[in-house]
């Protein structure tokens, strides 16, 4: 499967190391905003011992039509920010590729506008794409919805200099329908990041854990949502739609 | 619901308590193989506070289908022992009395003997009947068959002077597919019981854990069956079919 | 070793059973302030098999001095409320009779007159007389003084009923200098009692974390402080103080 | 202060990363076995941003009394492997550097080697630097000196590929005289490393966690032990002689 990467951040940049080592993978090139290391290999700047020949490309000196044309993919990756969708979305779509973006923040207008696409090619989204948040999630409301009325906290913890409660934990407590004021957050060190989700019934405890270890985890998980849509029709794709089938399949 | 409880033990009075305090289900005798305690109400013996009636019954001083007409209950409850169901199974499955064992050990012959009779009546049988054990092993089969490859490891924490590896963990290793090498057993001071699934993906980590406060855990999770079953129709049923309608309806 | 116990309620019939099971203590009598059970064996009251024959005895009807001299106990051991000190202190160091006192709030006039006490007999305090509490504060302090920049935050966790932060958790925070507002308060069903103190560096992390089982702790721990107080001179003793001969002696 | 490095694997570089960026610390030279990368510029290897002009030398092509001449420094501290203190330890010790030695396995020879060297300089070993080991194990045999009947478990858990129990976990395990088998090994995806030591009372349960975040952990503790050992007169360390002082001054 031939992938194009859109986003070099950080994040970008581990998800690229992932697909770069990943042997059904073939990144195909980096999509970026600046001109920042214009049309060096991949590999090169990230240091990986690879033959493949993957260039970064700025959003300000390519045309998005021809570049999908002359470098053509199966499916965009997308770890840019809330507007990146616009630069490529309606292109890609056109051309029947599947659309995999990992944003983290979106307005409803983004909401609509991937939807949109979702009627002309596979597009999927997904705010934090790492498969553990999602199963968290997936699995937390799977004992809300057998349990309703159990007592569930959510305890996050991050490094001392993250601001704010951390995202992925206003999720899970919006997916569980509870208040923001049972996160509680914790803030200390180098701690990378954990999302523990705790069910108090009157006799007994249960505990769900995510805890990260590195960025990489995201490169992980689009490239399990890839493998997951490679036979999925047109429409617009969230992670449940993704773990259903194993549950109606498998269990 | 009128329910009987078979079985008297230290687990079959945490059940008997937590069945006295529910508003919906009627405790209307306790069958036990001793004649200890025998016609004495069972709130007296519990000390708590309650208008109840149910009186504690002997196997030695009573025919069961006597009992079971003289004082019809909707459910039996079995936290008795190994042979305990051939002393009401028949006699209550053709009185369409549903039941419900929560027994840990059957040898395959009870087994084939409850599903016998759950071709006549509602039958559950459920080796450890807490909702947070069942709940952990089908969140846990939803993983692994989402991420066959996951590194999966159990920890499992006892009281010192528990023998031998705890068998809710053998049960969840063979729920897993994993061999018995990979529980790991503590035994320390005045654990409850805890049980810990690590998964362990390359650059993530999620933990599903349960934790025992008490044994009136059993009580609750015999009380959720219960309401469970109550529109199946006749059949043998696990925790699994009871889990089913809550994903398909719900998620 | 003889022992007197001030306070029956909740924790104190907890103190009272460690005490009847422990082979070094013989407990003399019980105080309390109501009638309630007054002159029952505490081992009636309890159902416990032993051949104790300790008695429950009422402030109301009771002369402190007249009940000191004809039942003479070395050990008075409080778990009654914050004026229980004034009923039976001065009696008591006045006969040598130590004190040990588990009350958890005292105003300063209360600890004035416990050190008051401790001039003439040998007197110890503490708000949560456990082990484990107790060493995880004293852990902690190390681990502050060692490294003085660290970033802690402490974690409760406690039943869904209780109202309020933590007393101990508050205890705590002010042994470490930190604020009330770095404790995360969990509320979740039927969880006795957890508190973690997380220290969080650049590139590890450590968790000190206590996990209270059942009140019987408290009695522990109060025999725990009597056997270390064997050979204590008069004075006024805090668990500290219990702790420092551990440190010079064995390490 | 001016710092020598001995030894430039995995974990050195992580070491000298953290020295290149301490305000109190200059890393002066770093020594290898090899002479990949010799002469080039620290910094420019790590690709860090910084003035620091220390260089790699080669033990190959360098005599160590002319380095340790020509360069002088205050403290050598060496993370290379068993036979690594033969090469500097005499030259340094007579020049009155310091010695801070981090290797993880030594046979008796080279420890009485050290032994040695601390007769004529400050010397000091830990087979593991970090200072929450060290805490942990310092704290886990304080408990065991308060409580020695408690029961003691510990669980490490590492990445799916680490070999055999975790040298950290045997070093807990015989500072508090437990056997090896009492420990747990978790080997699942790529955890960095996690180690609990499991104090079990009757009524309540201790946990002490060390987990560590990455490799710089080790030249965090190398640099805490550096500003530890600056007034101490020659003789041979180990980590408890620097915690000492913390509880007799501090607590």
């Amino acid at each position: 499967m031939k992938i194009g990467l859109v986003g070099f951040g950080n994040t970008g940049k581990a998800v690229a190391s992932v697909l770069l080592k990943h042997e059904n993978f073939e990144l195909k090139w980096v999509l970026r905003k600046s001109s920042k290391q214009e049309n060096r290999y991949v590999s090169d700047i990230l240091e990986i011992d690879s033959d493949n020949r993957a260039c970064v490309f700025s959003l300000h000196n390519n045309k998005i039509e021809q570049l999908l044309d002359e470098h053509p993919v199966d499916i965009i990756i997308d770890f840019s920010s809330e507007k990146g969708i616009y630069s490529y979305g309606k292109a890609a779509a056109e051309r029947q590729i599947k659309i995999i973006s990992a944003v983290s923040h979106y307005e409803e207008r983004e909401v609509a506008y991937l939807k949109k696409l979702g009627k002309i090619s596979t597009v999927f989204w997904s705010p934090n794409i790492t498969l553990g948040v999602n199963y968290l999630i997936f699995a937390a409301k799977v004992l809300k919805s057998i349990a309703p009325f159990v007592d569930i906290e959510i305890v996050e913890e991050h490094f001392k200099q993250k601001h704010g409660v951390s995202g992925t934990a206003i999720k899970i407590a919006e997916s569980l329908g509870m208040k923001k004021t049972k996160i509680n957050s914790v803030r200390a060190g180098g701690i990378v990041g954990k999302h523990q989700v705790i069910f108090g019934f009157k006799y007994q405890t249960i505990r769900l854990i995510h805890e990260s270890i590195s960025r990489e985890a995201f490169g992980n998980g689009a490239v399990f949502v890839a493998e997951n849509l490679i036979n999925k029709e047109k429409g617009f794709y969230q992670y449940e739609d993704i773990f259903k089938p194993y549950l109606t399949n498998k269990i």
